[in-house]
């Protein structure tokens, strides 16, 4: 049997240790920690790569403190709009979908259309009624209220702008907060399993404040996830804009495939200079089929988390 | 100054020369040929690729032939949702838009999505909105209508199912039609203009009886879309949700940057080699910086022109 790994993050962007509370910190590490288990003991028991990133985006999306599922940022209108897609590695198989509303786990919504539909992308209302024929456990908008979403959304609205940010701590700092935290609200899982196989899962709340249904790169097969088992499983957070302009996720698994670089090499290439370069702040989570894991980001912080077969664990926020 | 040129596509697919009589054969031609004429009197004017490409697209959106702006198809309900993107070589920015109605001209709308608004992907309502707000031209359902898409969606819808194709004489032949013709409708033009700046720009009307939404690749930038000075302008048509998985018009992008490949080279192991593995019916069009073209498609043939400062040019139809 060869190693298996998972690894999962809850965001990047700018996030100070200085900025977050004791409690606050220990809760963000918890959601983390309770995601990256669930995933983990997925492959623990001969589960696929698949099984395993599902797993865990569900957990995330549970989580009221990250932007996904549950803890999904308001839109323009009050309302949230949700995007996820997810990737299979050994068949190349993908579905995503793109600013559905009331679906509890977007991720199992963009699985089901990865294996129900004949289709990888599908939006909105057409979305949500493939989620009702699928049976798709649903929610009303109060399941994913919470007061600081609601503050924050506030404020933004206030200063006619959209944010890519989201802080549980907007109430003392309101008129600072838009200027100094960025912070990319996605969550995303990579795993490797024991037959070699890779899956990428994205999911996310999208933008405060969005307007005009949006759409950012996490739905995008190729910018916010990608997985081919000749290379590696990808999953992105960022400023969505800036990783579909540069392809972000498949542009690592070609640095991979055509220059032979290594999964850890090829993705420092993309995040650290190429994104850089187009002032695309954000991270991603990448595995390849030898089970091994890298985290990389550009930004001040990511919530992430790896587990390995081997005894490896981490689950950090800063840098 | 360098040589300039562009290319455009109306669709690929199962076209066979017995399908079409000499009247509608003449009618493509010069549909293509318009389009072609308009987008090539752009550059030689001195105008810019981004210029060329909207112009040639927005010529082929407003020929009833093509399923793209006005020869949109139908959807289950019998709307028109269209789908559109433009991409920027010298900037690498991007606009594209998703499932939108009563737009004349989605490619327009796609543009001042990359110019005016601090996105990359808009869809439905809120790209309709956005349109309002931009004063783009808007139409009401009779404008897009035809009979003869009427009665292919009739036919498709009756059989349940989605179509790929859309043709003018499908009265004659309904029943057979959906077995033998198999057309991709998406139009597309890249052009590589005077300075050497390249761009790339697509649009359609997607699937006949198309549900839930879909979204194909030709708003994904990456897949249906792709422009970058360093390498090439790709614009693709055919079976959509397998040039999503394909990641087709990047991958074209990353086998000229990382491996060394020329344009037609990575257009023919993208089109030829790995699409075809899939089953990925379809084909697309490139410019490389140096003015140089390929038209390269694995379906029987493909609505397509080129033209270029050297007095070059081409419109064609069949293999």
């Amino acid at each position: 049997m060869q190693p298996f790994s998972i690894a999962i993050h809850g965001g990047a962007g700018t996030i100070l240790k200085s900025d977050l509370t004791p409690e606050l910190e220990a809760a963000y590490l918890k959601g983390l920690d309770d995601a990256l288990t669930t995933g983990y003991a997925a492959l623990e028991k001969g589960g696929s790569s698949l099984d395993a990133v599902t797993a865990a985006v569900v957990s995330l999306e549970d989580c009221i403190l990250f932007n996904a599922g549950r803890g999904s940022v308001f839109t323009k209108t009050g309302k949230h709009e949700m995007d996820a897609s997810i990737m299979n590695g050994r068949t190349l198989e993908a579905g995503a979908v793109a600013g559905v509303q009331k679906v509890k786990n977007p991720v199992l919504l963009a699985k089901a259309i990865m294996e129900k539909s004949e289709h990888v992308m599908l939006s909105g209302e057409g979305a949500l009624q493939f989620a009702k024929e699928q049976q798709l456990q649903l929610k009303e908008d109060d399941y994913f209220f919470s007061q600081f979403r609601y503050e924050q959304w506030q404020m933004v609205k206030n200063e006619n702008t959209v944010a890519l940010d989201h802080n549980l701590q907007v109430s003392s700092s309101a008129k600072t907060m838009a200027d100094k935290e960025k912070k990319f609200g996605t969550v995303g899982a990579v795993a490797c399993d024991a037959s070699g196989n890779l899956a990428a899962a994205t999911s996310t709340g999208g933008m405060t404040n969005k307007n005009y249904n949006r759409i950012g790169d996490t739905p995008v097969i190729g910018a916010g996830t990608y997985a081919g088992n000749k290379t590696c499983a990808i999953s992105c957070t960022g400023h969505g804009e800036l990783f579909i302009k540069a392809v972000a996720a498949y542009d690592v698994s070609c640095l991979m495939e055509y220059k032979g670089c290594s999964l850890q090499q090829a993705m420092e290439i993309v995040t650290l200079d190429k994104l850089v370069k187009i002032n695309g702040e954000g991270g991603m989570i990448g595995a390849d089929a030898k089970g091994n894991i890298a985290l990389v980001f550009n930004s001040e912080g990511m919530y992430r988390g790896l587990q390995k077969s081997n005894g490896e664990k981490l689950v950090a926020i800063y840098h």
